[in-house]
C-alpha cells in the first residue's frame, strides 16, 4: 500500500487530430489506460437516438472488464449510420493496438457535433503517436472540452481501514445537458479493488444524486456516458463500512463534477438549486424540481434578477406533479414569497439582490405530501442564444 | 335571417383600470355581452396551479349557459389565495350588475403577472362606466394584449343551407405559451344556435388541432382559457352536414388564431412547423413533434439559421417516443439531410437560406410505424431573454 499523489496503475495521453480545430492548436483526443484489467461499470444516455460510441461501449462493458478509454471531442459520431458504428469500433481497435489489448476491453466516447462522419483515420493516427504517462489528468480534462470554458477534474484520496485508495475523475459538459442516466462525458478512475456489479450499483446511486439532477438546456444528449474503472492497483479491496465510505467518495466526486458542469453551462451566469418538498411521491418531487430548472421563464427571470416567483409555481403546476395550491409555499433563499396558498408581502429589492448572487436557492413546497427532491439549473442568457445559434457554422 | 358584417346579438366595450399601465393610456378591461343567454363551452389550463378566474368560470360553465365574458389584462389573478377567488367572483358580479343578469352567467378571464392581488375595485369601476356597442372587436383584441405586439382577431361568415352564421374570435398570447387544452385567452362568439354539448365537443376538436399544437416557451400557463358562446341570434341552428361545416369553421378560426399567437410570441423572429411521421402511435408522433418545438437547441439553431439537424433528431430521441435511428429520416423543407438512418450530403448554404425564411417546415420520420402529427414552434432569440428577464420589474 502506497500513499501517492496519483491514482495507481493508470497512464494517460492526449493528442490533436484536428477534429475540434483544423489547425490542431487544441487537443481533441485522449487515452486513459490501466496497466491491468479493471472492473468497470457504465451508464449511458436514455435518448432513443444513441450515438455509435455509446452502443459500442455498452457492448464492451457487458463483461464488466475494461483496460482503457479512448475519447475524442469535436464530433459526437451520432446519427452517422452504419459508418458511425464502424468508426467507433475502429477507434477502439486503434487504442487496443496502441496498448496491446483486446479491443473489447476499450471504451469509446465521443462528443461534439451530431451527424457528421468521424475523421477516424486522423484519430487513429493521433492515438498511435501518443506517449502515455502518469498524472496528466488536467490535460485529459482539457482534451475532452467542447464549449466548456474550463476543464473539470476532481481528485480524491479515500482513507480506508486498510489504507488509502485514490480516485481521479474528469468530465465535460456545457451543452445538451439534461442527463437522464449520466452527463455528456464523465470518467471515474480508481485504484481500489471493487467488483463490477458493486461499481455499477454505486455508479447508479451516484448518478441519481448528481448528473441526473442537473440541467443546462433540457436537452438530453445522444452521447451521455459515465464510466468508472477500478484497477485494484492499490491492493485494497474495500468491504463493509469501507465499501460504503468508498461509495460515498464516488458519489461526492460525481456531485462535484455535476456542479462544475452546470456552473460551466453554455452562457451560464448563475446557478440555482431547487428544493422541492411536500410532494405526494419522490417521483413527483423530482419531476417538479426538474421542470422548474428547465422552465425558460424561470431561467430568464433569474437571469434578469426578476423576483417573478409565479413562474416557479406555474412550472411546478405543469410538471405533472400533484400540487395543492391552497397549501403550497415558495421560498427564495430564506424569504417566503408565497406561503400556505397566499402571496406574502416581501421586499422585492431584497429578493432581487438574492437573484443577483451567482448561487441561488429556491424552495417549493407542493402542499400535498412529505416527499422531497432537489435539482440544479442555470439561468438563460442572451449569450446562450448566441453560442447555440452559431455552433456548427 | 340577416346577412350583416357582424355577429348578431353581441355588443362589446373596453376600458382602462390602470392594471396594465398606471397612467391608463392602454385599455386593459373588456366586456363581451350577448343580448340573450348563449349556449357555451370552455376549455381550461391543465396546470395544477390554476388561476382563480379559471376556477370561477369553469364553475359558471357547468350549466352550459353564459351571457357575458369580462376580462382584464396586466394581472393574472393567479396564486392569489382566497382573496383571488373573491376578486374573480367580484369581477363577475360587476359585469352582471352592468348588464342586469345572474353573475353565474358571466365568464371571467385574467392575464398578466402572477401572484399580485387584483385591483378589482378599479376593474369594477371601469366596467360600470363602460358603453356597450356592436362591432368593436379589434378594441377587445387590443384590450386583452399583454406582451403581444398586435391584436389577434378572426372574422368568418359561414354560409349554411339555411343562411349565413357569423363567427368572431379574439385571442392573446405572447408568453407562457405551451397550451395544454387551450391558449392563454381565446374567445369565439357566434350567432349560430348550437347546443352546449355540441359546442364542447367542437371546441375540444378545434383545440387539439390548433392551440394544443403550438409552443412559444414550453410553459403551460395558469390561466389558459378558450371559450365559445353561441347565442342563436341568427335564427339558424345548423344540423347534419351544416353542423359539420360550422364545426370546421370553428376549427379554422382556432387554427388561424393559434398561428397568429405563435407568430407573435415573445421575441419570435421565425415560426417553424414540425411534421412527424412514421411514429408507433399518434401519441408518440405528437410527443416527438412537441418536444422538437420546445428544444432550446433546435430553437436557437433555427434562430441562427444553423443547419444543425442533429439537434432535431436528438430532441425526438429524448421525447419518450419510440425512434428507430437506423430507419429514421429528417427533412428541412424539401431537403433530405438524414435518410433511412444515415446522414446525407446536402448543400448547407441552401438549408441555411431556408432557415432564414420566416416560415420553416421540418419533417421527421421516426422509422417505426405509420402515425403522424404536427406542431408549431418558434425560434429562441436574445430578445426573448431580454423580454422575460425584465417582465415584472
Amino acid at each position: 500500500m502506497a500513499v501517492t499523489n496519483d491514482v495507481l496503475g493508470f497512464t494517460v495521453a492526449v493528442g490533436s487530430a484536428g477534429v475540434k480545430d483544423g489547425t490542431r492548436r487544441r487537443t481533441d483526443v485522449a487515452l486513459i489506460v490501466s496497466d491491468r484489467v479493471c472492473a468497470a461499470a457504465g451508464i449511458f444516455t436514455t435518448n432513443e437516438v444513441i450515438a455509435a460510441p455509446c452502443v459500442v461501449t455498452r457492448k464492451h462493458l457487458e463483461r464488466g472488464r475494461l483496460r482503457a478509454i479512448v475519447v475524442n471531442s469535436g464530433n459526437a459520431n451520432a446519427c452517422t449510420g452504419e459508418q458511425g458504428d464502424r468508426d467507433a469500433i475502429a477507434m477502439a481497435q486503434a487504442a487496443a493496438d496502441k496498448i496491446g489489448c483486446d479491443p473489447h476491453e476499450v471504451a469509446v466516447a465521443s462528443t461534439g457535433v451530431i451527424g457528421v462522419p468521424l475523421p477516424v483515420e486522423r484519430i487513429a493516427a493521433a492515438v498511435s503517436s501518443m506517449s502515455l504517462r502518469a498524472g496528466d489528468w488536467s490535460e485529459v480534462a482539457k482534451a475532452i472540452m467542447t464549449t466548456d470554458t474550463r476543464p473539470k477534474l476532481v481528485s480524491v484520496d479515500v482513507p480506508l481501514s486498510a489504507g488509502v485508495v485514490h480516485v481521479r475523475a474528469v468530465a465535460k459538459g456545457a451543452g445538451m445537458i439534461h442527463p437522464n442516466m449520466a452527463t455528456l462525458l464523465a470518467f471515474v478512475l480508481t485504484d481500489a479493488e471493487v467488483a463490477a456489479e458493486e461499481l455499477q450499483e454505486m455508479l447508479e446511486d451516484a448518478a441519481d444524486a448528481s448528473f441526473n439532477l442537473i440541467s443546462v438546456d433540457g436537452d438530453t444528449s445522444t452521447n451521455d456516458t459515465l464510466l468508472v474503472l477500478a484497477n485494484g492497483a492499490s491492493g485494497i479491496e474495500p468491504r463493509g463500512e469501507d465499501l460504503k465510505r468508498f461509495g460515498a467518495a464516488v458519489r461526492g466526486v460525481c456531485e462535484t463534477l455535476a456542479r462544475e458542469v452546470v456552473a460551466d453551462g453554455e452562457g451560464v451566469t448563475k446557478v440555482f438549486e431547487v428544493r422541492v418538498s411536500g410532494a405526494a411521491s419522490a417521483e413527483d418531487a423530482r419531476r417538479a424540481a426538474r421542470t422548474i430548472t428547465t422552465s425558460n421563464l424561470v431561467k430568464t427571470a433569474i437571469h434578469g434578477a426578476d423576483p417573478n416567483w409565479g413562474r416557479i409555481l406555474a412550472a411546478a403546476g405543469r410538471s405533472g406533479a400533484k400540487v395543492d395550491q391552497t397549501k403550497a409555499s415558495v421560498h427564495i433563499a430564506e424569504v417566503a414569497v408565497f406561503a400556505h396558498g397566499s402571496p406574502r408581502a416581501f421586499d422585492a429589492d431584497a429578493v432581487r439582490r438574492m437573484f443577483e448572487q451567482r448561487d441561488i436557492t429556491i424552495g417549493v413546497d407542493l402542499g400535498v405530501g412529505s416527499e422531497a427532491a432537489h435539482a440544479w439549473g442555470t439561468d438563460l442568457s442572451a449569450e446562450y442564444v448566441r453560442i447555440n445559434a452559431e455552433y456548427t457554422t
